[in-house]
């Protein structure tokens, strides 16, 4: 067997607060999804005056950056025309995500999660996927 | 135009607060979901120990009730076979949910949202997702 | 973060092996899937004869098992007509399986993985589905 | 009627050890696919490391080369903005892979299955699925 370590629900609350807390500095309420190392969802929350379609937009995010281990903005710069990775975008039925705003979470060189982000601009939903990161990180 | 009333981001976290309490009190880890009136989901929580195929039966119990204005077990007993009902749990891709543990939440006989549970039995996931319902109808 | 163990590719091919074994020694050509703890596919063999539809099945069955922490055989008793989880079968776009021929793999009370298999009678899945568990739990 | 030839499950196991060497050799775990000449799974295997996303990405490369008779970067190059095919990597919804990785299995000129690779840079997954094609093709 293989042991794994991943997040868990007061991780994912740490890491929704200090998303949430970047999200209200720069003032774009935003959808926030944090899933575990197997992709699957542990924690989500949709501010007022997030948008409905960020919902499933962040949970995807976060499937993609935590079950391939990488940055969804690193699929979009893989997945331009001509690139490698072009057309990836509508893999796994639509849910593989190339659009920044979803990242891994890495320790010790090892993915135990990610989080998603959605509402604002791809610069804006990375700024607060990595507030989200880096509170936990603090924790540790 | 139509003004309606919602779950906003701050009464979703008082649900989830009192459903995670009610279901530590009954040592039964779950999967809760919080949806406003348009079935969208404003908040998830997998506790730790949440089964990993109770997160979309959660989110799919709470689209359920505030969609429908209903509480998923009246489904159950309306979908028997010979009933009017029957049938009705494959709809809408199998988001219809038909098992216990859905709950609306009507204010002044309006539904503003709805709460979904799952991870335990039906009367478990019911009874936590009454927790739920009850936090928030006491803040008001 | 939590540290939990899951079925590695080494007890995949353990619990296959186990599997086919006994599927060959019945004379029924298997579709034998594994899971791991999170519901993620780890290794998926259809033996010659195997039927097409039941990759999918057998797939969904072993997701069930592992995702549940629970046989699939259990939720067949809990969904008959007028029972509490009458109507989950078609559950998580119908991947939430009733029938058969799902275990979890549990080793200290965790849940490890699951085996799903499909293409027999449902008594012939679960004791195929028995057989790789059993071989997986001697290797230990 | 049609006599067709299509990979048995010895084949395929042929092809996941000729893959398997291949991306341990080249450091880089993999999810690989293979599929018969129906585009069925016949046989799937996760590496130790390789990613979540990949298992449908790795499933559905192998479905797209077997039922297209087509190697996947083929239709890389083809659904390139201007060309014949652009748009095409959202069809059958979206498991028609445009991305490198896999291959179908031609015999005598005639397609008796495919194969699927995903977790590396496209060139790696390529790679890896001509390794599993040819020990395939030097059995016979």
């Amino acid at each position: 067997m293989i042991s794994v370590q991943r997040l868990d629900a007061a991780d994912a609350q740490l890491m929704l607060a200090g998303a949430r807390a970047c999200a209200t500095e720069i003032g774009v309420p935003m959808c926030i999804a944090i899933t575990d190392e197997g992709g699957n969802l542990v924690a989500f929350e949709r501010m007022d005056g997030g948008k409905v379609t960020s919902i499933t937009i962040a949970i995807d995010k976060s499937f993609t950056a935590s079950g391939a281990k990488r940055a969804t903005h690193d699929y979009g710069a893989a997945s331009q025309p001509g690139a490698p990775a072009y057309g990836i975008a509508s893999a796994i039925g639509g849910r593989l995500m190339v659009v920044g705003g979803g990242l891994p979470v890495m320790v010790d060189g090892a993915c135990v999660g990610g989080i998603g982000v959605s509402s604002g601009t791809a610069d804006q939903d990375m700024q607060v996927a990595r507030a989200g990161v880096d509170a936990f990180l603090a924790s540790l």
